[in-house]
């Protein structure tokens, strides 16, 4: 049964598991824990732990029945599939210097995944590395995720990490579970069916170092009873720390797990004194010891906020790779403008900037001699023309303005808008690109929006110095100037979707996606600024940067799997636009960030810094980025000659 | 002119060349230098370096004719082709802070290279890098090599490396010249047409340091005319160390080039006491000052040794990938027989081994009385049995050999053998898979040559598994034990060769290989060890093993593209056999090391380890290696599940 019911929230996280102990009795097993309890699924193990493969052919001296709890029909097909997890024989050791333990481990486990996808299990728990040195645990695990068809592995591993000054980094006393997990999972290549279950310790690691998590396929959390606090009641509880912990992993999926014995011995008092806390009986508690733990995660569950109305239309979006608009090459669809004109706050923004500058502009002792010349470039169906002329309302300043709009089929949308509103006499509709409009008078004001995620990749730049040519000398580009940012993250699930096309293109292209189970390592960096208008005969749209990023020390170690890129603009004076997450525009929607994956996945050893260059190239017919790391160690330089993404003029 | 003759050699180094000063007279630069210095090309710069692009247009308002040394038809095509590399002018600086320099800089390097292009000549040679910091110069020379066709670019290094005691490792004085072109090698992708220009200077790093050159794609060396010592007669001569040098270069078909001003002013006197040491005229001295120098060249390679027999039949196959032969899948062809046989240090070897097992076996008093029993399995032609024979002659002591052998078409001229040489009395032939054999008799010796360059890599361990069925329980079997042996290794030419075939498959495959143009960076380990005969009931030729790596620390940092594999076997007591670099066994060519490739390369900073994973793993029908690095950072496994590559049993 479920956590309860969260607003919005379709996810995986409403169901709650239980590790349990060995039993031959499955049927029973499912009864007190799922039917009676009301945890939603156990994490059971399959095999006898007793069993050894090479003490079974020794004493029997044949090979006998396997020692699995109960045969497949013990329980139906989805009761198998849906309730129970597989939980793999912990005394397995892959890595150990007994050759005869190593064999059994490898036997065992072998033995154990198969009857596990025999029955259908959705998933498997394998047993935490026993250490740094992992590799033959890896070298197996590796072999059998070839051949596996859908079950997923969890890893178990547990959240730590030794806290450590900075001079001790090398120290082989430090652990930091997340250096284990990360060689294991490039041992195993990223394979999308390896993920993580995370044993949460009743010390938690820096924030930092927990962030890190969040780019990385945890699945679940196992949380030990042991974890837990107890509050005045006699009622198990977690630290403020945990509970932030557990509901980040609300929000990103992830599923409790409770392990351990009871430990919080209630009494019938106290239970009944608790039962506004949850709706379960005093009787349930008393039979089922580990029910008090279940609704404390249910209460976590409960007292979140409702997914915002926004929130859950990108739902579908997290983390999903989409191609970059080329709204220049091509014409946009009526669906696209339709979306993007939805977002008020955008043009909230530009209707405050087009009013501020209308009031510099012409003061007041003017304002009906003067008729300012504004022009939209890139009209589309006409949301900015309606932002200007409630601007010109709003400052009481009169207005002439050209739209002006290259695609044609928006041309249409636009005619129909000026005649319903009754602009007639003040918006001249032009059909034309803006770079190569022969303009009749020149522009006061000169009103776009032509920016990409990433500020400049859908061409402002290239469309503006079109378009400045009919600009007064001291006339005002609204935006005045943008910047493009980036950060380094951990992003194994875009990094994944990105090798799946198995070539360079798709790691030499950067995608338009909404970011979620990410872990930003360092704030993000301004890359490339663009200021319009730039008169200067010498400009140049091409650009070069290097940036240097230092991930803060707490961190530990950390992957970079790419960048994720934002912008900011400028568009008049203080009125900005953007999505760099520090000063983003809030409640706008017409812009996810932007991904640059990397090829090859760079390793950050703590106390190290992270060196990437990143370049704008122009060409004849297009525009183009390259990017490429230089230190800790030089990467390929990513999509040399634009040869696998580019813009197009 | 080449420096000389030497025979055997064919390759590049027989040429050297001048780099000379700016002129707009190519015919009387070529004169001078080539038909009269008696130089083979010039590295003579192809634009006026007082060029600049800016000032140019800045200047002439418009866009006038570049100035390049003459047109192109000054010289005729070929000699434009064969006698001039063209040298990209030196001011040009990409990673300037100033922005102007770094726009001419990249005009004129584009330029510059699209005109010797169009004069086909071989090669460019590139200044070197002005510091660590070179990505924007690598992208450009990136983007240069995307859309060149034949041209070789050189791009020229520095041979420096600051030496240091181990706690200045992190120190930004260091400067290691090999880490900037590393970080541009891998900013390019390993572009297979980016090469290096080594500059030699007057003081060299440690041999250590100097070996990793020998991995990479080193072309020429240019020696500039300081870095030449003066002898008692006042001729320019180098110091020891850098004799060895260049007769190393010699023997990678590294070029020569002199470099700078002449500084050693000869009299007439002195050049005609010299005049022994060359075959030219004191007026040729005279006239063409930097003659002393190409003299001195040509001297130390005349007085190389010429490359022996063995080796010049080798040299086609230097760093030559092979797929290694699958004996027991596939029948062996007549040809290959034929190469092998000829290897008469492997069967004076077997000679020696099985010579001692019949004195161990048999005493002097019994040697008329006992007939040994020798098995050959894997007769093969009959080498073998021929090394059998001749023993049991040399040991006075009686033989009865059974050889078998499973390809059937070799047993026709082992056949024909035993009848020629009237050994039918006492050779049997069985042509019969050995792992399949009805033995009518025990053996009291096994022979058997079934090892691969990797030891244990055609199956030797399997078939003498089989074979051991029939060898006394007190029998021998030779060879009694074998060793596989990896060390890691730079081999930039290996790597690029795995990389041209653009999948994973070939990265995952092993290689025989002649190994030549390698950095071997670390003394080979052992890694696998089988030993015969085994009667264990439990035996198992599975194989895991995890070896550590420590690089001199005098090295520098080091670039790992692979594993070389040798073997070695003992055959009986002290007489072993083997192509482990240290304890080779002299003069035998039957075979080149193997070589493990990485998917991608692995780079080791100085004072830190290399770990890397070994498995052998068997299935029912093949038998395959796994490898993986685990340090300085996780590696994927390669060739998970024998996925790529595999030997058939």
């Amino acid at each position: 049964m479920p956590l309860g019911e969260r607003a919005g929230d379709k996810s995986e996280s409403r169901y709650c598991g239980v590790e349990t102990e060995f039993s031959d009795d499955m049927p029973q097993l499912l009864t007190n824990h799922i039917y009676s309890a009301g945890f939603d699924f156990v994490v059971a193990q399959l095999m006898d732990p007793a069993y050894r493969p090479s003490l079974m052919q020794k004493e029997s001296g044949e090979y006998g029945v396997l020692p699995f709890a109960g045969s497949d029909l013990v329980l139906s097909p989805s009761q198998w599939s849906s309730h129970v997890v597989g939980k793999i024989s912990s005394w397995i050791d892959l890595d150990s210097d007994d050759e005869i333990l190593r064999m059994d481990s490898e036997t065992t486990l072998k033995q154990e995944i198969a009857w596990a996808s025999h029955l259908s299990l959705q998933a498997c728990l394998l047993p935490a590395p026993r250490g740094k040195s992992c590799a033959n645990y890896a070298r197996v695990v590796n072999e059998i995720l070839q051949s596996l068809n859908n079950m997923l592995l969890w890893l178990r591993v547990p959240l730590v990490k030794t806290d450590d000054d900075a001079t001790d980094v090398n120290s082989d006393h430090m652990i930091d579970s997340w250096e284990i997990w990360n060689s294991f999972r490039l041992l195993c290549e990223h394979h999308s069916r390896l993920s993580i279950a995370l044993d949460v310790m009743s010390s938690l690691p820096s924030e930092n170092s927990l962030g890190r998590w969040l780019g990385e396929p945890v699945r679940a959390a196992i949380v030990n009873t042991d974890s837990f606090l107890t509050n005045t009641r006699g009622y198990p509880c977690l630290s403020k720390r945990h509970q932030k912990l557990i509901t980040g992993f609300f929000n990103h999926s992830i599923q409790v797990i409770i392990s351990g014995k009871p430990v919080h011995n209630l009494q019938r008092g106290n239970a009944d004194l608790a039962s506004n806390q949850s709706n379960n009986n005093i009787d349930g508690v008393q039979r089922y010891p580990l029910r008090p733990y279940l609704d404390y995660i249910g209460y976590l569950y409960q007292r979140m906020d409702p997914i915002p109305e926004q929130e859950r239309f990108e739902l579908g979006y997290r983390d999903f790779l989409q191609s970059p608009l080329q709204p220049l090459m091509d014409n946009l669809e009526a669906q696209t403008y339709e979306t993007f004109e939805k977002d008020t706050m955008k043009y909230i923004q530009y209707q405050r900037a087009i009013c501020k500058a209308l009031l510099d502009r012409v003061p007041d002792e003017d304002a009906s001699a003067i008729t300012t010349v504004l022009m939209v470039v890139g009209a589309g169906r006409g949301p900015l023309v309606r932002a200007s002329l409630q601007a010109a309302e709003e400052s009481g300043r009169k207005l002439k303005v050209y739209a002006v709009e290259k695609n044609p089929n928006a041309v249409v949308t636009l005619h129909s808008l000026v005649k319903l509103e009754g602009w007639e006499s003040i918006v001249t509709i032009i059909s034309c690109d803006m770079r190569y409009w022969d303009a009749p008078e020149k522009a006061d004001i000169l009103v776009s929006e032509l920016l990409g995620s990433f500020g400049d990749n859908e061409l402002s730049p290239e469309c503006l110095d079109g378009a400045q040519r009919f600009l007064k000398p001291d006339g005002i580009s609204i935006p005045s100037s943008y910047t493009s940012f980036i950060q380094p993250v951990t992003a194994s699930k875009l990094y994944n979707d990105v090798k799946s096309h198995k070539d360079v293109i798709h790691f030499e292209t950067a995608y338009v996606v909404k970011l979620h189970s990410v872990a930003r390592l360092a704030s993000p960096q301004p890359v490339f600024t663009f200021t319009h208008p730039n008169f200067s005969t010498d400009k140049s749209n091409n650009r070069y940067n290097k940036l240097r990023f230092e991930i803060p020390s707490d961190t530990g170690s950390a992957m970079v799997h790419g960048f994720a890129g934002y912008f900011d603009a400028t568009l008049y004076k203080d009125v900005h636009l953007g999505i760099e997450p520090s000063t983003a525009t809030p409640n706008m929607f017409s812009w996810f960030a932007i991904f640059f994956p990397l090829r090859t996945p760079v390793c950050i050893q703590p106390c190290t810094h992270l060196e990437v260059n990143f370049w704008r190239c122009c060409g004849p017919t297009k525009v183009w980025y390259e990017w490429g790391v230089t230190s800790p160690c030089a990467s390929a330089i990513h999509n040399s000659n634009g040869r696998s993404y580019w813009v197009g003029l």
